[in-house]
């Protein structure tokens, strides 16, 4: 059997028991390192196991399947994925390979950011599509995902990742002009370490997001952009979470039309 | 304390190692009961934890939240979630009147349906909104969401939470005509008890899925309408899960325009 493991956003105790129990019967424990950070190092989850715990790298995982796949038929094997086996990464690959091996697959999900920003308080069910924002450099600022982002603020939600990101989306709304959103009308979440017990959550506006005097922190970090119908229990959430009660009460009042 | 704990997707074993300890902290543990269903009954849960598990229905959580809240700045309470927290439904009006309270509150994260989807093969990243089908009656049959899903369908996928969801779209489809499906074009997930080891997933047409053909077993159900930007490797995966391989071809061809 091969166990493809969920273990959630932070440490090594957010893994449930289910998996903790499918990993002591696997004769190999694989962690797939390429598409997700744990807060923790390797070495505290191999005691916590009482396993040795192998890096796959992305190479690893797609050039050497058949050795992660190796015996699984006949033993278990677990492959361990940061959040849930399918929050931002399929692993497709993985999975076609051992179903073409006739290896049964068994998924042990977990919470992944795809869920769990529903913490910042605005409801799941609105959110438009999810976005990666890669790192711009001095050379490199790739802006196509404004695309994807004009066509779905007017119905809900846009969640990015990136530590820079309310900087970038600042920079990519001047060089296209699509009103898109507004470094000082725009309301944003920014999300920090979620479920880790530094985890640090804050509303603001894009452009007090993008300036110094907020500081999340270290990553992981996502960016909510919020969207337009905005529903007044989500707008009660998110006054807990002010960088600056008055200013966010000003624009729910201003922007999104929202009472009191 | 008031700790907010998921309890992932089908049994006991899924909740996180942090939740369980959690729970074995607390003095007062309550079940969220009226939102989502366990699979396990409540005894089993108890005879886990170790805990009498009280029973909070909506209107003690809305009318009583604060005896549920009683002492919670002195001692740790638990309030039981299925899923995530904040997977489909916000226990907004609990934390808001904990932080009226002066109460912490600490959110354990889990899986939910909102994220675990995931495992149909569609990358979460292109969902569109997500849509809870009421059941139809002989006299209510609602058919208001279609807005949302002929909005959306253009760009990705949209899941719908219902046992007869299948039967009821081509219902609506008909009597609104607003192309925004095809009953036997329109290819479609059906996912039963996800995460549990009885789950089951079922790729065909929605006609097929709403046949008596195909039988997903007991709920809990989802339906993902499956969206016209498909990727390759996102066939490939529903390929596995085919009702009949040979018709889903064809379709992918024809409707989808993927070649094989």
């Amino acid at each position: 059997m091969l166990y493809i493991i969920g273990l959630g956003l932070s440490d090594e105790f957010d893994i449930t028991v289910k998996g903790l129990e499918a990993i002591k019967t696997c004769d190999r424990v694989y962690l797939e390192a390429y598409t997700s950070i744990l807060t923790v190092e390797t070495s505290r989850l191999e005691t916590f196991y009482g396993k040795k715990v192998i890096i796959a790298d992305r190479d690893k995982v797609e050039t050497e399947a058949d050795e992660i796949l190796k015996d699984a038929d006949k033993v278990n094997v677990a492959f361990l994925v940061v959040g849930d086996p399918y929050g931002a990464t399929t692993h497709t690959d993985l999975v076609v390979r051992a179903r073409e091996l006739s290896i049964p697959v068994t998924s042990i999900h977990n919470a992944s950011i795809m869920n769990a920003i529903g913490a910042c308080g605005l409801q799941l069910y609105n959110f438009g599509q999810t976005v990666s924002i890669v790192f711009f450099t001095e050379t490199w600022r790739p802006d196509s995902f404004t695309l994807a982002s004009t066509r779905i603020l007017a119905k809900g939600c846009i969640l990015y990742v990136s530590l820079q990101a309310a900087q970038q989306l600042i920079e990519i709304e001047e060089k296209r002009g699509e009103g898109a959103y507004h470094p000082s009308k725009t309301l944003a979440v920014g999300v920090a370490r979620l479920g880790s017990s530094t985890q640090k959550i804050v509303c603001a506006t894009l452009e007090q997001l993008a300036s110094e005097e907020i500081d999340l922190g270290a990553p992981l970090h996502s960016l909510v952009l919020v969207g337009r119908q905005l529903h007044f229990l989500e707008a009660e959430i998110l006054r807990g979470f002010a960088y600056d009660l008055e200013s966010l009460n000003s624009i729910l009042i201003d922007e999104y039309k929202l009472t009191e």
